[in-house]
């Protein structure tokens, strides 16, 4: 099957984009929820959890490995490609920095994330080595992590909030704005509506989805070794009482989370 | 010195609440900011931390410990307690919830804290054992952390969350609230103004404080081992840019954050 793991439950909307885009896989979500966030961990920790997350879905039968989080993706998924070359290995940056060098004309792309996201510049310098002479300005908007998960998205105190983080980047002509963090894709909606019609939003869950579903459907051989049946199955390190409420929420359909203590 | 640990940050009030009430002795904090929070990994998980915790304050020369932390309070304090029977140890919810039970008048207390907090119920059954015949209303306020640590304790939008999350608990006919998260001092004013001048509150970090106080002065020979100097060391897990700003910010005094590293 399709192995996904996450520092948390944010990775979930990669799992929402693949249900949606390849729904006939199944698909084993480990989420380090004991651990999260990783984003504000040194790259010797992160790349040890990495490992660690990828050797247990591997242990479950994973075929090919998304990394649905931002800092593992940008710290550890180059060291993971090395240690597992066999497995085609996914990650959430390089989809939506193509897709955004892809999509500017005006050759400003704004980029939104954590704090922790930020300030690693891991976009700027992706979007930069891909093409040079493109102006990226980056915003950190811890907020908005609580409000999806508080299910305030569309509460107009998110309305309100939204207004404040993008404010600065409105000014900024940019005509494309990088969503780069998990939870974001649930606020596309206010966000969009604070940025006006002409920035396009560009959503790492959904370039990931398409750049996995476009690599199966060309690689018959890994296409036979996935299963398909919706037999999912999602781990976390750590059960929190409000997480299968979460994730009913934002996948749409009930799971029943299993424990994976990870010491 | 006194030595203080906590999960992150947080702690850092009951530091702003001993340079109050006891600014003569010399402190070093700990702040396990790689692996912060505390609140959603399993017992055994805070245990190991909390030990881990003091073992380095007490290497450092700590004569005392305080955990600052709601959540290693909790569940780790009679372990180190037992595990160090020759230091004092204190923490942050015994005095919180003895100063409630002494304030509430109409038998009513409520407790805020992070999701975590409430879902442990840890102040609920300290303030039952105490005394019977109490009722305890608790609400999970998640924004709080992140408003505080944005800096918008004055903004408008903080006054409409508070207002959003205590309109249930004002209604509980409620005389005494128990800020139950290291955080949440910082929002005092709000919190005050949105639960009106009836409801006493009741801030952990003033009440430790203020507990620590009593003890060193009642004392002679704990008092006789602690330094009385401001060289005070800060010591943290991981840190972060915004880390020495929002020091400043709460303690009104400028720290040089120095990294322990925990495997």
């Amino acid at each position: 099957m399709i192995g996904i793991f996450d520092s948390g439950i944010g990775g979930l909307t990669i799992v929402r984009e693949i249900f949606k885009q390849l729904p006939t896989y199944q698909i084993t979500y480990f989420g380090d929820t004991a651990r999260t966030p990783y984003g504000n961990k040194s790259n010797e920790t992160i790349i040890t959890y990495a490992l660690q997350d990828t050797e247990f879905l591997l242990a479950k039968g994973a075929k090919i490995i998304v990394v649905a989080c931002n800092t593992a993706s940008a710290v550890a998924a180059k060291i993971l490609k090395k240690k597992f070359p066999n497995t085609p290995i996914f990650e959430v940056i390089t989809p939506a920095v193509t897709k955004s060098v892809k999509t500017t004309k005006n050759k400003r792309i704004g980029v939104i994330g954590t704090r922790a996201t930020v300030a690693s510049k891991i976009y700027e310098q992706q979007i930069t080595n891909l093409k040079d002479k493109l102006t990226v300005i980056s915003k950190p908007c811890p907020l908005f992590v609580s409000l999806v998960e508080e299910n305030w998205a569309d509460q107009p105190i998110t309305k309100m909030i939204a207004r404040k983080y993008l404010y600065s980047l409105r000014h900024e002509q940019i005509d494309t704005l990088i969503l780069g963090c998990t939870h974001y894709p649930l606020l596309k909606h206010v966000i969009s509506q604070k940025m006006g019609k002409n920035v396009a939003l560009v959503d790492p869950a959904e370039q990931t989805a398409l750049q996995l579903k476009t690599y199966i459907e060309e690689n018959s051989s890994v296409q036979k070794q996935l299963t398909t049946n919706n037999e999912h199955q999602f781990f976390f390190s750590d059960i929190a009482p409000h997480l299968t409420e979460l994730a009913k929420r934002w996948l749409g359909t009930t799971i029943k989370p299993q424990l994976h203590h990870i010491a």
